[in-house]
């Protein structure tokens, strides 16, 4: 199951690389790149800094063929959607979703504490959808009003409290991700962000150029 | 001859790291160093995900002091040009054709597929680039409607195949280094991109803010 | 003392990097996850080019809570302070002097070579700074016309010089740490900047689009 979840995340969030691809006019081939590089680039990261050998898709390429598939299909697919940018948005929620669920569950697979399984999700979670944000010239999600990190925080707390409780990883990994999406997907949705005193903004007339 | 190849790959991608940050007023310093991040950050990228150790530029500090030469090299000579973004897209596209090559063929060396090969190949001629670009708040080139990533798959694949069949490793990777930078080039020279139907832009009317 | 330092560092960098966050409306965690990525982000990335394994933070979390507990603390108290611009200038000063010198060491006690050092110093140093600013979509300071990379390496020059002749480690350390901390505050105070001839600008005229 473990195994299938990851796939639909490459899926996923190679899709949210061709929408956001969208931006420019890119011909097929670099649309496919950028959904490749959105759908692997968190767990390359994250396999290169937990020194994990060799890196998943190196190991079995068929996450690289879900990933080519899923960005071949959404090209052919996105035309025919309006409100693509929201179909972007809650693709976005499910891929954080599985990535930092699975990531935080590989990171103390390996061993590592949870502490360290917690900062691995949530990295990890973010790190492709940065890439794809960055690569597009469009404002990192991340670094929106709305909830972005704190689903992730709080899912993958969930997850390793309930991993180092009750022995039904299904479960747990279900709740940890059921928990991110739908914070994530309600946020999203009705716009939720923190209380005024929990949010910062500098005023611009401090001399900055 | 490979050892030489690599050298002057990193030369042309330093040369155009200058070029690049021509846009900022830079210093002397912070030039040599943008040269010598955009000639080894793709490199450094691949043995990073392959996992293979030290870095080049670490066991071999030949291409660190080639990427400070031709950076300095390049400060020297680069106020007497004009059209200095025409010689920027040629000098990178040599690039491409050299490091995604021997990029490609060290992956194969240290034993990966041919499939990992190509990946391998395209990440790395283009990392650089992309690097260099985002650094200077440039549009990534290979976000451009021009041919990029696909002439890089397409020699990279040849070479892979030629690989495969033929034992004459220098005409193979001249072969692939050759279609690579041609189809480049002329993509540059004559504007090549792909038909309408496999290229795409979504409408800007969906919602997005 | 090295490990205080260290974590100094950390501290610092965090500052910063919830300063740089203000341009943003960001809520609370999203500015520690940013804080701490800054703060993280250039060690994280020298142990990874090193091959030092675990990378510094897994190995000990305490710079981890340090981090946010400065990001947690500037959050509070940024809103009081004018000026926070120039904070920023003089914080990063601080930061990149601590991790220059600090980095520059660790390469050296891992048996690299004293060139490796230096360049590790300074791309240590230099890439926290750069990761925050491209996120928050600020021009890199690296970029800017000011002093930035030169003072980080005069400082890490002259650390590896010392190193090679001084025994006494602490006075070696706080020497180049005081070079690159005076020089760029002072580049920042007075606006230090090369001569003309050592500079590079582009004219606008040359045909990019």
């Amino acid at each position: 199951m473990i195994y299938y979840l990851g796939m639909m995340g490459m899926a996923v969030f190679a899709i949210t690389g061709v929408i956001a691809a969208g931006r420019k006019e890119m011909d097929i081939f670099s649309i496919i790149l950028f959904g490749v590089v959105t759908a692997m680039g968190g767990g390359t990261l994250r396999d290169i800094i937990l020194d994990s050998n060799p890196i998943f898709w190196i190991g079995d390429l068929n996450y690289l063929w879900v990933s080519v598939g899923a960005s071949i299909a959404a090209f052919g697919l996105v035309k025919y959607f309006n409100k693509v940018y929201n179909l972007l948005l809650f693709a976005d929620a499910l891929g954080i979703a599985l990535f930092t669920i699975l990531a935080a569950e590989k990171t103390m697979h390996l061993g590592f504490s949870p502490t360290v399984a917690v900062l691995m999700g949530v990295t990890t979670g973010a790190a492709g959808g940065v890439l794809r944000d960055i690569l597009t010239g469009r404002m990192p999600l991340i670094l929106g009003r709305e909830f972005y990190a704190t689903p992730m925080l709080i899912g993958a707390v969930a997850f390793t409290l309930l991993e180092a409780n009750f022995a039904h990883h299904g479960i747990n990994r279900i709740c940890g991700m059921a928990i991110i999406f739908i914070l994530r997907a309600a946020a999203v949705q009705w716009g939720l962000y923190y209380p005024e005193w929990l949010r910062y903004r500098r005023n611009a007339d401090d001399g900055e150029e």
